[in-house]
Order: structure tokens, then sequence, then C-alpha cells
């Protein structure tokens, strides 16, 4: 299969767009696939990883760094861009040919762009341009990229290229005190955040073989102009080296490590650098890819899928995890939603465990910050943020959205409402301990975060005297569209399991560090016994008995129940907010998204055939999708249970998120585009955990493939407690492979057959 | 002082406000203040006590009868009407004089008008309208009217006078079947309600000395054409006696008794209905009037506020309670609301304790209701309807008030949060037990429906274990700009009184009906006990020790603290709703009315003067008044801390509302004009317990006054226990007389005072 994305033209209304589609980054920046000659009107961003600012009282949201691509041409005095007609490109000059490319198996971005150049003579004129640029998967301070141009007639070109100072920002700009300048024919800009004083610096070395060059540097940017005497058919080529460091990086001066990593990669040379980079990324793919066997689109769609979250990974760091839009801008302020636990996780923990580590210590990290937040609203424990930046204190605002009929900020409620997301990070960290068997996490402060997730609940909790149960009151589950529910379904069940991951915890650490036990006993008003009070008598929605339906929270059936047809049919305006106090949706049974259905996935085992297959018939017509994270969980819940016909079609709608591009833009005047890692996760999810209908418990692969009709095999790599297999799934049967450097036997359940995969050997079950 | 209210002249824009100014009525019907000749499109309507419709599908609203008194005059082929130019007077009429008059200390109404005729001679020719009318306070079903015409020059005069079939209506027509005919020279229209079928008949007979008398009806309206040939100077004078009956009455069939009413008044003669009718009212008076000494603006504002609760009050039946919008049309659904208790209650229960009997047996036996109330939503007991009609079913709907921006429907949380409701009922029913110690109440169901009260409200609190204390959560309080908050601190000082009289009641029941309380201790899941565990353990917010303030409600300090003004200048549409989930006011701290004022007022005993001064200046400038029955609470507690030259803007405020007739008309675009009579009571609450400071605990009257300066005396009744009372109270002294027929001794507490006031005694103290 191809492994490239190719685009041919050029389109002004993709720009956008074609930024996330073409994004390429390594978990410690991400560069959007932008052209080198674009400036911040077209969103050019190098997006790093876990760094923040405020700018003027507005929304903190990450830092994008100075361009070091930046690239422009002219020939004969006239300017060569693919935006002819404007600043980009001077009159008289058309675009012949132009292809954007993307080799997803190197994370490579190309682009070749053939201009016709105004001209006295006969002929054509044509001038060719070429580029090619990665972002280091071995040096993640690093972005390299070649540049060629060729013509068909002799003259002057100059090429413009150096150190953009002037991105993309939605609240910026966020770097003072830029200064540019040049340093031994390499190029520097410095500056820092304004509210931390955070350094930032590019430093960029080019190297050229023919031309002359001069600096200039232009409100904060240094740029080298370089004049080459154009000879016909001759081919030029540059390549440029940009470093980005900053203060986070705990590299001494920013300046002096990018200036020093910029000339180092210089010296190797391009195609070394790339030879590195691309052995990265076999490695990457050795452990990640997912052959799919008589399906091209559903191939191409989710190793794309699987692209966009290997170049947003932050396998470095245990302080970072992953953004709601990854690294593809400032989007949704750059904050880390539950998107991460509940969508992005498993694609880790089946494959790169010490990635799903980071994660989860991330949010062990930013306690502190749930803490206050929890200490904030009047709780005990940790309640995490809805929105999480690197403290773990809340980014999200009360007011979210804007109304497009007054033109008012309107009162949501995600922030202090969406309280499961203090149980999605107990989920988490429980499902890293279990996959992996790594305690050492709860001994390093996962048992504590867990135990605090707990203390909140059974602070936010209340006791119904006259029903004798406890209750979880007030609260927005994933359905955003109803806010302030009783009884969420969902929140409550995957409350339950909080607790009860607590409780397990609590007596780890008795047994394995009662010092720290006793420690966090002895701090706390509330104590085990309470909060195992209140997991064996909290209320979760059960199924009815005769219907099966689970109610999605109290009195929701009381709701207008109004075909989704009828309730779109109502919009006055195409950007309106469904949800928020007066919302269309809000008064109506139809959600925004999978809610009831994604209990049924989380806790697949806790169900019944008849209850998933009755509760997702009656939820899936009343499902909008307003949310990227709605159809792969309607995916996976329908391959569970035996329609994988029915799944298939939101599988291929979450799989091509990123590559169509057509996905909600805007929720009232709020933009909110950017790539989709949760649905690139998700994607994963409905081909390997539903369709392949892989499962582990932590102590048993079960495999109960629920292949769609035309799939032939689905074949790929598994991590489990350190051991690694190859799996082939197929409708009528499943080989399983384990590593030969295994150290154990893992049990396997291959349909109904139970067997133990010893290191070096193979199972195979016909089904 | 002069009993009178006139207006002169005609002004279209007023008719609205005037058919409630000038209204006439008996508890039985209202009859707005409108013009002879004017139909619905004026807004004419008999709005009958108790009767209420529902026409398709729309919501259910009381019923108007044919307006028996409608009359229209013709002079020379020209109509005559204050309505000139258009349909109700020809062309060249002019209005010369008009004035319109209502005497509330006899409740009669009357209009002059002088209208100049088209004529061909030099001089101007004119014809004099004169009308009276009274609803009579004697005959509860019977109107009765006078009409004189006196022209300046002889021509002919056609009288049209009988029973208009169309008035005005909100949601109707509501009379199916009208059919009109004449009887032995009386008319007769009827009719009956589309939804129960409940019958109405409008019976008229007129008398009148010349003229010939024609009778025809059109479109189901009876009407008399009576040609008089007219002399210059002459009057010619016109009675009506119109008898309404609906089939609520228990009289047979409801034609029938109108026509023998109407009969019976045609033959007993207009003065002498008159007179005796002025009887009552004298009678009325004698026992509600209060003089205030010094200050005549107040004086008139004052009576016409008791008179407006006079000509409602339902004297007659126990069926019966006040709408919020009295008899005055069908705004509000003619619903009752918990105004009745909280603003209306207490002027009947010092002076007319009979009719606050009536008003809390219609609580009793609206029980049913308020229990199927309860379970649809899944509570026990009772839980009283926000818009209370006849079954005591809740009117209220779950949209409220239309969005100005979308046209949409709102979802309000009045019908389902303002659970404070219940715990009014329970408080009005205790008040009225405590202060005239008629026991028959609590065991004709008071005490039953108090523990119903308590019931409800067990079943909905929770308990929060972390506090180790019950809490009432997401309810709307008084302040309806915010919904769906916790810990309403009114609500829960409310329901922890309503919980002690439930177990108050219980014990009374206990003792002296012992088969009810086990029948009801029985049947019931939930024990006195547990009651009482809800009532010690009930969390009522209190004030902070250092500021004195009370929270209105969990978080509420943390909402915006934006001036009034501020907010006012982000209005964009003048009629938009403040509260709702995307209201102006919601996310702020301004207040919709008194709430934790309110609260201090009630349990003015409660609190300390400190706390009650911090909390008036914190709320006051937060408060917008958005409801009438706000000003009086401000003006009471004011009065209470001995700020009575704060207290009085606002006294007169709340007295006014009806003279004045520039209140709030619009919500969204909901029509809400109509009288006020929760304002009116609390003018007397203003003047009588603020003011002259009178308090009753159900043993002693408390008498402390607090005066505007400007105020020499006040004088009034009053009834307690039984016992009659004059009690006259000045800046200097107080002076109290003891009715002679009195049985029994009462308690007085005169400034620092107490003393025993024998039957026949008077007591008299300097202050």
């Amino acid at each position: 299969m191809d492994w490239i994305l190719r685009e041919q033209g050029f389109d002004k209304e993709r720009i956008a767009a074609n930024g996330n589609k073409f994004m390429i980054g390594n978990g410690y920046m991400g560069y959007r696939g932008t052209m080198e000659e674009f400036t911040r009107e077209e969103l050019t961003a190098t997006t790093l990883a876990g760094l923040y600012d405020r700018v003027d009282g507005k929304w903190r949201e990450p830092v994008n760094a100075p361009n070091g691509l930046f690239t422009r041409l002219e020939w004969e005095g006239t300017p060569l861009g693919v935006l002819t007609g404007g600043a980009g490109a001077g009159a008289g000059v058309e675009l012949l040919e132009h292809e954007q490319q993307l080799d997803i198996r190197r994370a490579v971005h190309r682009r070749r762009t053939v201009f016709r150049v105004p001209s006295g003579a006969a002929e054509e004129r044509r001038v060719t341009l070429t580029a090619e640029r990665f972002c280091s998967a071995e040096r993640l301070n690093l972005l390299a990229a070649k540049l060629t141009v060729q013509s068909s007639a002799d003259g002057e070109l100059v090429i413009r290229t150096g150190i953009d100072g002037e991105v993309w920002d939605i609240n910026g700009p966020h770097l003072e005190g830029l200064a540019g300048r040049e340093a031994e024919g390499s190029l520097l800009l410095a500056g820092m955040t304004r509210e931390l004083k955070v350094p930032v610096a590019v430093a960029e070395t080019a190297s050229f073989n023919v031309g002359e060059q001069v600096v200039s540097t232009t409100s904060g940017s240094p740029i080298r102009e370089i004049r080459i005497p154009c000879r016909a058919g001759e081919t030029y080529t540059i390549y440029k080296y940009a470093a980005v460091f900053t203060g986070l990086d705990g590299t001494g001066d920013a300046g002096e490590a990018a200036l020093r990593l910029s000339r180092e990669a210089a010296g190797l040379g391009y195609e070394s650098l790339l030879k590195e980079h691309a052995a990265k990324w076999e490695e990457k793919w050795s452990r990640a890819d997912v052959v799919i066997e008589g399906d091209e689109e559903a191939q191409l769609a989710l190793r794309y899928s699987l692209y966009q979250l290997l170049i947003i990974a932050p396998e470095h760091s245990e302080k970072l995890s992953i953004p709601a839009r990854g690294l593809s801008g400032q989007v949704y302020k750059g904050a880390v939603f539950w998107d991460t636990e509940m969508f992005m996780l498993p694609f880790f923990l089946y494959t790169q465990p010490e990635t799903a580590r980071n994660l989860m210590m991330y949010r062990i990290h930013t306690l502190d910050g749930a803490r206050r937040k929890a200490a904030e609203y009047g709780y005990e424990g940790a309640f995490y943020a809805w929105e999480s930046q690197e403290t773990g204190d809340d980014a999200c605002t009360l007011f979210n959205v804007n109304d497009v009929f007054t033109g008012r900020p309107m009162r949501t409620y995600f922030r202090d409402k969406q309280v499961h997301i203090s149980a999605d990070v107990a989920y988490g960290i429980w499902q890293y301990y279990s996959f992996t068997g790594d305690d050492s996490i709860l001994l390093n402060g996962g048992a504590e975060t867990v135990w605090e997730c707990a203390k909140f609940f059974y602070s936010y909790a209340y006791f119904n005297p006259g029903k004798q149960r406890y209750e979880i009151l007030d609260v927005t589950g994933p359905d955003e569209y109803h806010e302030r529910v009783n009884n969420n379904a969902f929140t409550n069940a995957l409350v339950k399991r909080a607790l009860y991951i607590a409780l397990e915890a609590m007596d780890f650490l008795r047994a394995n560090d009662p010092e720290q036990y006793e420690t966090l006993v002895k701090r706390s008003a509330i104590q085990p016994e309470q909060v195992r009070d209140l997991h064996d008598r909290l209320y979760v929605p059960q199924p009815d008995a005769k219907t099966k339906l689970i109610e999605q929270f109290d009195r929701y059936y009381t709701l207008e129940d109004v075909p989704l047809p009828e309730l779109k049919s109502r919009v006055l305006n195409k950007n309106e907010y469904w949800g928020g106090g007066n919302g269309l949706a809000t008064t109506t049974q139809i959600l925004k998204q999978a809610d009831v259905v994604l209990m049924l996935h989380l806790f697949q085992n806790h169900y019944d055939r008849e209850t998933k297959k009755a509760n997702w018939e009656y939820y899936e017509p009343r499902t909008e999708h307003g949310s990227s994270l709605s159809s792969c969980i309607y995916a996976l819940v329908a391959a569970d249970i035996g329609s994988s016909e029915w799944a298939y079609p939101y599988f291929l709608r979450t799989a091509t998120i990123d590559l169509t591009g057509d996905s909600k833009q805007y929720v009232g005047d709020l933009y909110i585009g950017g790539t989709h890692p949760a649905a690139n996760g998700g994607a994963w999810m409905a081909a390997v955990l539903g369709f392949a209908g892989i499962s582990f418990d932590g102590s048993t692969v079960s495999i109960k493939p629920s292949m769609p009709h035309k799939w032939q095999a689905v074949e790929l790599p598994l991590i489990l407690r350190g051991q690694s297999f190859k799996v082939r799934v197929m409708p009528t049967g499943v080989v399983v492979e384990a590593g030969a450097d295994n150290n154990e036997a893992v049990a396997f359940k291959l349909g109904t057959h139970e067997v133990q995969v010893a290191p070096g050997e193979k199972a195979q079950v016909d089904l």
C-alpha cells in the first residue's frame, strides 16, 4: 500500500485544513502543513508541547515558536508563491503544477510547485520549487528541510530564507524582547514568554553551494537573502537546519543550545539526519502498525490516524500529555482533556506502554492543581482540570461559548460539573497498572492520586435518605448538551469504578509502602471505610428489566423525544450551540455524543449483549455526534454486539476525520479546528478492540473478532505486561506469536479457547 | 379624605391599565374597569373565580363570562362612544368631557361622558351619558348598573343594551354552544365550557320608562334595541340587572338561576340593591380600614390596596384562593401562587380570619393535586403547584417565557424547582392556626397537609456525608433569576420551619385524633422521627460571624458583582428575560426580588438588628425588583431595623402599583399585566407590620412603631384569636381598645411594656 498522502493543485480554502492534515511533529513540537512561503496569515505554527503563555488577560494557550523554515523565492524581481496575485506572488506569475505530499511512513513533508514566470520572450518560462522537511524523531529540537529550485531559463533568483518571528497566534504574540541576529553564518531569534518569562530560541543554519548571502532583520525576523545567478536547467539546493529550544529544556541558554544543535545538524548533513529519523520511524511503525487486508481505504485512514498519534506522543517526557487538538495549534488552549485517558491511552497501552506511563505520570505531576481546584469549590481531594495545562490548574473558563444570537458569553458547565474527569484519571492510572503490572506508578504518586480522586467524590456525593443510597448529583456527563443532570449513568458507573480502584490502590499501598499509606490516611478527613461505604451504596442506573434500557440520567425520558432531523430543522444559525442554558438539544433527548453507550464499552463485561444492543439502538438515532469522540464508541459497541456492518461507517467516519478535514470548525463563534487525536485513538480502538475484538483485563487477552465483511485479516503487534506479540486476526481464526525475547507466558482466550502463549511460541485457533 | 379615584379625559393608551385600576368585584367575579360600549378589543371581562377552561391544548385559564352590562348609544344614527373616529363612535362625534370614577368606599364604578354630536344647526348639540355599576357584595352573582342619557336638543336616541358574548380571552373563546334568547323581556345567554362542560349563563333584565324595545341576537349576543324619542334637557334612565351563574354554583340550571336572580333584582330595584351593597361595604371597611394621619398620598394608596384585596377575597368559599392577578383577567392563568400565603394572608389573618381560613382550606382541598405532582417527580408527600387552579394540579409549564432573540420557548425552573411552595403552604396553615387558635383546621386536613409537605421535603433532601448535615439542593428560591441553586437560605430556613410545623401538628393529632394520626403514620414510608432528624440536622445558611451577611445560596458570592446600572446597560431588548439559562442576571449577583431579606422578615425574631441591617444594605443595591413582591419586603425589613425613611419609598412603590399601572407589562413576549394583590397585601404589611410595628406570635401582640416622619398616627382594627381590637399607633405612644364583646384578655407588648387587655378595656402606653 501507498504510505503517501498527495494533494494536487492549490486551493486557498484548504489552507487551514491542510495545515492540519499535512502536519509533521515529534512530540516535542508540531509543525503545521503550510507552504514554505506562508506567514501567520496562513496559520504557520511550530507548536511547542507543554509551554503555555498568557497575554493581556486572555486565556492561556501554547506558544508557537518562530518559523525556522520560512523561505520565499523571487525570480527576476517577481515574488513566487502559491498565493498568486497577492503578496505571496507577483503579477503575471501562474501556478502550473502544485503538489503537497506527506510520507506518513517516515513523517516527511514534501511539496513541488511549478511556476510560470513573466517573460518577454515567446517561450514559456518555468521555475520549479521542491521542498522536503521533517521534524527529527531522533533530535527532538530539530527541524530539517531541503529545497531545490530549477528554472527553464537563465535569470536571477533571490531566495529569502531565515526565521519568521511572526507566527499564527490566537491570543498572542507570546514572545517579548524578540531579537534576531546573525552568528557566524547562522541565524538566531530569541525572546521570552510574557507571563512566565520562559526563554524561547530558534537558530537556523543554511547550507548552499552558490550565490551570495546578505542577512537582514526585519521586524524581529532574521532573514538571509541569497542571490543566485540561475542557469537554465540547473538545480540549486538549499538545506536548512532549524533548532528550537526553550527554557523548559534544561539545557542552559536556549539560544546557545539552538545554535549548537543547528550547526551540529548542518555538520552531519541532511541525508544523514533523514536516515536516523527514518530509522526511528521504522521502529515506531514496527510497534504500532495495524495491517488491514482487503480494505485499502480503511488501511490508509487507520495508518494516517496512527501517524497523527505518533507525531504528538510525548515519548520523551512524563511532564507532558496530549492536548485535545494535538500539536496542531493553539485551539482548545492546547489543553489536555479526558480525551487522553479515554480515547488515546488504549493505543499506547497496547503498543507503547512507556508512553502510556508518561501520559499517566503527567496526571500525577498535576495532582496539586487538581487539589487546588477541589479546594476552590469546597471539596476534598483532587478535582482534575477539565482543561489541563502544565500545572493542572483548570484552564477551562465558566463561559466557553458565545451566544450567536446576542454575542454574549454563555455560561457552560464543563469546568465545574464534568466531575467524571477525576474518575477518568483514576481509571487511566489503573488501566496502566493492570496492563503493565508496573507498580512503580502506584508507589510514586499513582495510589495517592486515585485516593485523592476518591476523596473528591466522597465530598461531592450525597446520600439519599429516602432511597438509602448515595447519588452523584448535578453533573455534566459526556453528553455535554445536558448539563447539570443527576445520576448520569456513565458518571456514576465510572465513579464507582474509581472508588474501587482507590480502595485497591490503598490496599496495595498498605501492603507495599505502609508508611505512605499511614501518611495518606492520617492527614485525610475521609477514611477508607467511608469510601467503601460510598462504593457499596452508590446508585448506578441499571438496565430496565424489560426493555434493557439504561436511562442516561434522572428524568432523561421525560425530555422531548424529537427526531434528530426535526431538531435540525429548528436551527436558526448554523453555528448556534445546541447545549447550554437555552440550547436546542437541552430540553430534548438528543445527545451530543455517546454517553450510556460509552459506559457499555468501558464496562463491556458487566452488560449482556441484549442490553448493549437495546441501548445502542435507542441512543444511536438520538445522537448528533457533535463531538469527534462519539463515532468510534458507536463503532466499538456495534462491533462488540456482532454488528460490524453497523460499526463500519462509524469507524470510517472516525478514521478519516483529519483526512477529510470536514469536521465541525465552529461552536458559537469559537474556532475549534485542528487535528483530532481522540478520534485517531478511537479509530485504533474501533479497529483493534472492536473489529479484531481484542481486550485485556490485566491477566488474559481475549480475542473475539467481529470484522467488517471485506476485511480478510488484521495484523498487529501488542505489548502486554512487558511481553510482545504479533497477532493476526481473521474471520476464520486467530494466530498469536509471542516474541522470542519474552520472559513469561501470557494467557489468551481465542474465541472460547484458552491458551498460554509462552516466549517464542505460536498459538493458532480456528473460529 | 376622598374615597373616590377620578380620571379625567380619555386616553386610548390607558385602556388596559384602567381596566385594572377601575375594577370592581366581589370575590365571586371581577368586572374590569372598561366603558359600557367596549368590546373584547378593549379587554372587557367578567372574570369568574375558580372556573377554568382549556381550549385547543393551550394553557388553562379562568373563564370570562359574557358581558351583561354591554351598552351602546346611537344619536340620530351616529354611534356615540369614547373611541371616537373608530367603530365606537361615528364621524363628527367629539368628546367634550369624560370622567371615570371609582368609589372605593362602596365599590361603585361611575363614568360621565359628554359628546358633541353632529348637527346642521348653529348651536352645539351635546349628549351626556352617565353610568354607574357595582358588583353586589350581598348577592354575589349580581351586577347592577344605572345609565342616564340627556341631550341638549331633541332627537332620536337608540340604546343597544344586552349581553355581549364576545369577551376578552387570551386562549379562548371558552364557551361553546352559546345561545342567546329573550325570556319574557329578560335576556339570557348560556353556553358551557369546552373542557369540562360546565354551564355558564348570564341573564339580564333591563328596566326603563320610555321607548320601545326590539331584541335581536347577533353572533350569540342577545342585544335589546331601545328607541327613545329624546326631548332636550330630559333625563332618560335605564337600569340593568345582570346575573351570572355557572354549574359550579350548585343552583341547578344556571340559566334559570340567572333569570331568577336578574328578575328578582329588577323587582327590588337598583337603589335598594345599592343600599344593601353599600352596607356590606361599610362592614368590610369597619374591619379593614387603616387610617393614616398626616399623609394623604399614603392614605389613598393604602386604602386602594385594601380595596383591591376586598373585591377579590373569597369570603364565600373555602374552595377558592386569590390568583396572582386577582380577578382582573386571565393573566398568569388565573392561578394561585405563593403570593397568597406570603403576601396576602397576613392582611386577612389580622382582619378577616374567616377569609384566611378559606384561603388555607383551598390548599387542603387541593392536597391531592400536590400529591400527584410529588408522585410525578418521584417524591413522597405533597409538592404544591407553583401555579394552582381548582384541582391543585400544576398549571405551570416547563417553558414559561419565550426568548425574545430566537422566539423559542425557554426552559425555566419555576414548576419543578421552586419547592419552597410546599413550605409556604405549611407556614400559612400554621399561621392561621396560631392566629386564631382554630384547631378545626388541623383536624380537618391541616395536619395531614403539613405532614405531607414534610414528607415531600424528606424525599427531596439529601444528606451530605462529609459535612454530616442535610441539604436542600437544586432549587429556585424567591429570586427567580437564579435557578437551580443549592441551599438557598430562604428555602432552607422555611423548610426547617415547615418540618417543625409538621412535627407539632402531628403531636397535636396524636393527642387529639389518635386514629387519624395512626392512619397517617401507618401508610407513610417516612416516619416522624426521620422528619425530626431532617429538621435537627438541616443546614440553614447562617450570618457570617464578622460581616453578618447570609449568602443567598451556595457560591452566590462567586457570581459577578456587577452594579445594577451596568447590568441594565447590557440589555439588548427591553423585554428580554433576565433569568433562565442565558439571562443577563443569571451569572451575576443581581436578584429579581427580596430573598434573604424576605427570610429576615419571616423570621424576624431569629436575627438581630445588625444582621438585618447588614443584609438589607448588601442585597438592596443588588435587587432589580423585577417582581411586584419585592418592594414591600424591603420596606418591612427597613422599618424593622428602624429605618422608616428607607422603607417609605418602597412602601409607596408597593402601595401605588395598581394606581399608576406602570409595573412590568411583559416578560419576554408574555403579557403579565393585571392587578397585583400580593403588592396590595404587601402595602398593608408594610404599613401595619412595618411602620406600626405590629406582630403577633400566637400569644402576644407586639407593637413597636417605626413610622415615617410625617405620619402622626395609624389607626386600625385587629381580630386576634377571635378577639377584636382597635389600635392607634403614634410615634409617641400606643392605644389599644378591646372590643366589649371580646371573651378573653389578650397580651400586648407595647414597646417594652407588657399588658393584658381584657374585654372592653383600653390600654395606653407612652413610648
